[in-house]
C-alpha cells in the first residue's frame, strides 16, 4: 500500500503513461513511507465514448512535453549561441536573473552582458530535477560550468544551478546562481 | 479527468491526506493540461481487518514529516546558532557544499568558516519548494540574505538559493548558491 | 451486470442517498434490459479531507428537493387557493399553459379565469412522475377532476395530467390538459 | 463531484454507450445540484472472459431500442394511416386511452372513431421526453396538430400531449390529452 | 499484481473479514505466482443505504459459520459419544461411509458397528483443511488414531483421513479412510 | 452482493482467466451465503505500461498449471507404469506414504513394494478436487480401484483417495488411504 488508479482518457504514448505513473509514485513517497515494492499505479484508460463530463464525451488534452527536455534543448542551443532557436522556447513574459546584474528579458541583452564576464562557457550537468508546483512545472539543472576567461584562461569545476519555469510548454522564468565571482575573487 | 483514486490504511491526520492529495493532484498536472476543476483526487481508506498484503494484516506507516517544515526548523536553528537543535536534524551521512570552499561535514566547520564572511546573516525566503525525487525528499528554499560583514557595513538583498535531500526525516545533504562574492567584489 | 458505482462526498442523508440509487438503477434499466437482481448500485461516500477537485477540497452541495413532493406541495395549495403559500414554490420566471387560455405568469389570474370554468375542481392522482431532463427536473402528474360546475351540479372522472419543469428547487412552468371540454361537450 | 463508474460487458454500440452516459448523468443531476463540469461518467467494459455471475460467463444482452425513437415511429405511421406497420410496435396488451371516448385495444377502432373528428391531423412536435420507471419506458411527446375538421376548414396549433409505456420494445399503452373539445366549443 | 477488491455490505465481524481476505488470497495464490508482499486485497464496506441490487437496499447476510471448526466440534462430540450434541451439527440427508461396511445414515449405527472393532478411538490431527466447491463448503481432516482393540491391547498412530460436506452449516457427509485392516492384519 | 474486482497484467488466456474467476467466486461463497447471482467477479487487465509496481513496469508472470490436470497425467502414467513421465512431474523433496509401508521417496520403490499386494491396478475417479493452501496447491483423487490379486482374482470397487501437494509445478508429495486390506480381511 497504497494503491494508486488513475482513470485517463485513451490516447495517451507509452512515454506520457510511464512519466504519469512515475509522477504518482513518486506524489505517494512524498507522505507515505511504503516500501517501493507496496507502492503501486494502475491507470485505466477509456475510449472517448466511454467517457463524459457534463453529459458531454471529450478528447483527451494532448499531453504536457517533458519540460526537463525543453530546458537542456534550451540550454544547448544557448550554449551554441542559436539565439533564435532557444527564443523559440520562451513565454512572452520571460525573465531571467543571472548573479550581479538587473533581470533581463531578452537573450540578446543575456549574450551582450556576458561578454563581460567570459570568452566562453560549458555546462557539465551532475542532475536535473521537473516536477510541478500549481500552476508552472519547475526545472532545476545544477553541474560544473567550465570555459575561457576573457584573457583567455582556462577554468572549470565553478558550481552552478539554474531554475526554470514552464508554463504551456514555454519556459517563463529562469533563475542562475553559480560561483563565478566566488572564484574570480580567490 | 484525470481521476485519481488512492487506497490506503485509516490512521492519517488531516493534514497528511491534504498532502496526498495535493501531490498526487500535481503529478497529474505535470503530465496532462486538464483544467483544475477536472482533476479529482479520492482517498479510499481502509481499516486494518478490511486490508492485507500477502494474506497479512497491516498497520499504517507513520506519515513522513513535511519535508519543507523540517529544513525551515533547520535553518532558522543556524541562524540561531543553535547548533545542538540543528544537529539532531542531520542524518550520519550529512555532508554541505558552500560557494568557495571544500565540502563539510560538521555545523562547527560552517561556523568557524562564516566568521571569516561576515558577522551575521539572516534569511529572508521567497519560495520553498519541495517534492520527493527516488528515495528522498528533495527542498528548495530560495530568497534573499541580509547581514553585517566583518566590517559592520550592513548588506542585504542578495540572492541566494538552498538545496537540501531529507531522507528518513533527516537531512544528508545541503547545497548552498548565493551572490555573496558577486556584491563583494562590486 | 451491470454494476455502478458513485462517489459521493459525506453528508447525503438516507432519504437522497435512497433517491440517488434509485435514479441510476432506473437510468441503467432505460439502456440495458438486465433482470432485476443483476443491477446493482453502490455509493462511496468519501469524508471532505479525503477528497479534491483542483487540489482543493469541497463540501458537498446540498441535495435538491425531491421535485414530485414539491409539486404536490404547490397543488394542494393551489386547491385550497392559499395561493400565498403557493406562490413561495415558484421561480421568477414562472410561465402556466391552460386549455383555451393564452399563458398566464400570475396565480391570481388563473383563479380569475377560472371562475368562469367551475365553481371548485379537486384532483386524484394516478401517478406522479419525476426525472431529470438537462438543467430542469420535470414532473408528471396526472389522474380525474372532480368539482362543481357553474349551476352547481357535480362532475368527476375528467382525464387530466400537468406537466412542471423544477429548476433550483422552484416551479417555473406548468402545463396542464385535461378533457373539461370533451366532457362539457357531450 | 459525483464521479459514476459503471461496469458494462463489452459489446454496446457507442451511441447506446452515449445513452448510458447520459442517463447516468441525468440521474446524478436529478439529486445532487453539482456544476456540469464536475459530473463525470467512465464505463468499464468487460469482455466475456473477465466477468462472471455465479460463476458463469455472461453474454451481454442486447441494448434496449431507444423507446423515443420507437414511439415517433410509430405516430408517423399513424399518420401515414399505414396500420400494419404501426400493429407491429404494439405489445399483445395494448390499450389506448383518448379524449371523450371510452379505452380501445385496436387501431382500427381509433381510425373507425376519428372519422366523425377530423378528416386527417398532424403532428408538430415541441418535445420528446423519455426515461425509465421501473419496468417500464416512459415516452411523452407534445405539441400541437394540424389538421381539417369534417367540413374542410382547417385548424392548426391545438396543444396535445401523448404519453407511451414501452415494454420489451413493444408500445403497451398511449394515453393522449389535447384541445381540440376546448377548440371547438370557442 | 494481482490486487483484488471485494465489495461487501457492513455488519462483518472482523474474523469474517480476515476469513475473506484469506480465502480471496489463496484463490489468487491458485492461478497467479505471485510473490505474497504482491499480493493485496481490500474491502469495501457499504451500509445498507449504499448499496441497492434491484433498486432495493439489502441486509447482508449472516457469515457462514468455519465450517473446520463445526467439523472438530462434531468430531469431539463423537469422540466423547455425546451423540446428541453430535446429530444436532447433521443435515437431514447426512450419510457417511466408513471403511469395511456399507453407508449408514445414523450415529447410532457407526457405535453399535464400531463396538465389533475396538474399543475406543482417539483422533490426533495432523491437518485441517477447508474451501469451497460449488454449493459445500469441503473439509478433510487428517492424522492418527490411537485407542484399545476389543482384546484390550493398545494402538496408536494409526494414519486416518475424513472428509466433510458442509451445505448451510450443517453437515450431510462424511467419508473415512484409514489404516485399521492394514495394521490388524499385520 | 460480493462483488469482486480484481487486477492483472495482461496476457493470461482465456482458460487462466476463467480459473481465476471460479477461484474467486468460490473464496466469496466460502464465507458469504449469497445467492449465486449476486456474486459478480469482474477482472481489470492492465498493459504494461499502464501498471507500475515501486515506479517499475512489470511483466506478467506465467500462470501456474492447472494442479488438478497435473496428477491425473501422474497418476495415468504411474497405471501405465511409464515411470520416467511420471518421474518427470516430481519435486526434488517428493515423499508418498502409502497403506502399510514406510514413507518411500522414489518411484521404483513403490513399484517393487506393489509386486506383493496385486498383479495390477487402476483407478476410477469419482471427484478430483484442488485449491490453494499457502504456499503450496493441494488436489484430492479419491474414487474406486479395480486389479487383480497376485493369484489373479479380480477386485473391483475398493475405495481409495490420494492427497497431493504441487510447489512450482511439481508434485512434492504423495499420500493415499484405501480400503484394500479392509477387503482382504473379509
Amino acid at each position: 500500500m497504497p494503491i494508486v488508479e488513475a482513470h485517463i482518457l485513451e490516447g495517451y504514448a507509452s512515454e506520457e503513461k510511464s512519466r504519469l505513473t512515475a509522477a504518482l509514485t513518486d506524489a505517494v513517497r512524498f507522505v507515505v513511507p511504503a516500501p517501493d515494492e507496496a507502492i503501486t499505479v494502475m491507470l485505466h484508460e477509456y475510449p472517448k465514448e466511454a467517457y463524459a463530463r457534463g453529459g458531454v464525451h471529450r478528447a483527451p488534452a494532448p499531453a504536457l512535453p517533458k519540460p526537463d527536455r525543453l530546458v537542456l534543448d534550451y540550454l544547448a542551443a544557448m550554449e551554441a549561441r542559436e539565439l533564435e532557436r532557444a527564443e523559440a522556447m520562451l513565454g512572452d513574459s520571460f525573465v531571467m536573473a543571472f548573479p550581479g546584474t538587473a533581470p533581463m528579458t531578452a537573450l540578446a541583452q543575456l549574450v551582450d552582458w556576458s561578454k563581460s564576464r567570459y570568452r566562453f562557457v560549458k555546462k557539465s550537468y551532475e542532475a536535473v530535477e521537473a516536477f510541478n508546483s500549481g500552476g508552472a512545472a519547475i526545472v532545476y539543472a545544477r553541474g560544473t560550468l567550465s570555459g575561457e576567461w576573457l584573457d583567455g584562461a582556462a577554468f572549470e569545476g565553478i558550481r552552478f544551478i539554474d531554475r526554470f519555469e514552464v508554463v504551456g510548454g514555454k519556459i517563463v522564468r529562469q533563475d542562475v546562481w553559480n560561483d563565478i565571482a566566488e572564484v574570480r575573487a580567490q
